[in-house]
């Protein structure tokens, strides 16, 4: 009996081993062709989901169900190496800077040192593509973010990447950038690495751009109700602990 | 005939000007009290509409509206009096002066000295209450709003502010603070100021919470669609020369 109790287990396990390598090949196979797949992170830390799109594909459709069906803030994320190249720095460090000089003494005081879920802040500066108008409509950040994932590509010359990049883009804009922490996954499992991981697996430009789920009772989205979401429109409903392990497993 | 002519045009700009301060009162009224108004800027500016709310007010239900049926950025203004006290900076002087640094100077090759519709942006840093969870559900970003707008009152003793500042809120976070031009609508005609304006001569806190309306097409929301918004939702919906009109007459 405590034999046939292991098998049972050791085939459950598999079948559940089979069930996500399927989930993550699909998901790469939808962010390979432009559609969503949504990202919640874990018990016990923000426990919100994410939509997440490859930001190659954005399109102003893309930004409307972000703005629809998310309801959070629509921002793009960026692999740290291109980050570097980039020379885009995080808010945090920025502000750390510049809160030695007087005048901008605020930003000591306002610091995120009690963030309650995770240690520091992804955020950098915001952007809008300079051929855009207020920058705002769905139009104008599809645009924005699109046109800047065509930089973050992992084959562009970082040489004057940061040049290219202040001629086509300015800032203050309407789009956020968050930029992964320098290890990835092995740092940090926010919804910024989790969904550049999945980018990276799948071989688009690491860039994803992602809005968090609401709720109609103020809340983050349950989980619940983000699975049944899922369903509905056929997306790949992915936990933060599947990608570490497909990251593990499947990363060079 | 020519009299009765200009009898005729001297009553219809009478009831114009009737109809012009019943709406104006209208519109104080309803913010006084916790209710939206609605803000189309110009035509030939950004010829948007936002859905404006007197910071001290609201609530998680408004944020809710905000994002579902404006779609924009929810962003809080601050009169520049209160932002000289809270020693808050335009982000854009910030970028200025710290891109000075050159590990910093990405920021100088992204100025925004193309904005199509104005001179200059009115964003200021972001900001999260401290006692918010992830600072974006509706709960979350109205306790920052509604917290923030105790600060920014016209009473508040400015020695100490910018100290309570940096102990009640972090930053950065996820509502961006917009700060009005110094000399308000002698100086810019945008939504910040707009909306702060409106404050003023209804003589709640200095601080508007406003959202753009977007369309459904990719663009801002029409004008009049807006209207029809309004018009549904029994706001007043007023056009910047309105309140330019209100606030050369009744502002001291």
């Amino acid at each position: 009996m405590e034999k046939s109790f292991f098998r049972r287990t050791r085939l459950i396990s598999q079948q559940k081993y089979y069930d996500f390598v399927i989930e993550i090949k699909k998901a790469i196979h939808d962010l390979k062709i432009g559609k969503f797949v949504m990202v919640y992170d874990a018990d016990g830390r923000e426990e919100e989901t994410d939509l997440v799109i490859a930001s190659e594909f954005v399109t102003s459709r893309d930004i409307k169900r972000l703005r629809k069906d998310g309801g959070g803030l629509i921002c793009t994320t960026v692999y740290y190496p291109i980050a570097e190249k980039l020379k885009l720095p995080f808010l945090a460090e920025m502000y750390a800077e510049i809160s030695k000089n007087a005048h901008y003494e605020i930003l000591k005081y306002l610091s995120p040192h009690d963030i309650p879920y995770d240690t520091k802040s992804s955020f950098s500066i915001t952007i809008n593509h300079r051929k855009t108008f207020t920058g705002i409509s769905d139009n104008d950040r599809a645009m924005t973010i699109s046109e800047f994932a065509k930089l973050a590509s992992l084959n562009k010359n970082g040489q004057s990447l940061h040049e290219q990049f202040g001629k086509n883009f300015r800032s203050p804009g309407h789009v956020p950038l968050l930029k992964t922490a320098k290890n990835l996954l092995g740092e940090r499992a926010g919804h910024t690495e989790l969904s550049t991981a999945l980018m990276l697996l799948a071989g688009v430009a690491p860039t994803a751009t992602i809005c968090e789920m609401l709720g109609s009772n103020g809340r983050a989205l349950s989980k619940n109700s983000a699975i049944n979401y899922a369903k509905k429109n056929k997306f790949v409903f992915l936990e933060g602990k599947e990608i570490i392990g497909a990251w593990k497993k499947w990363s060079r």
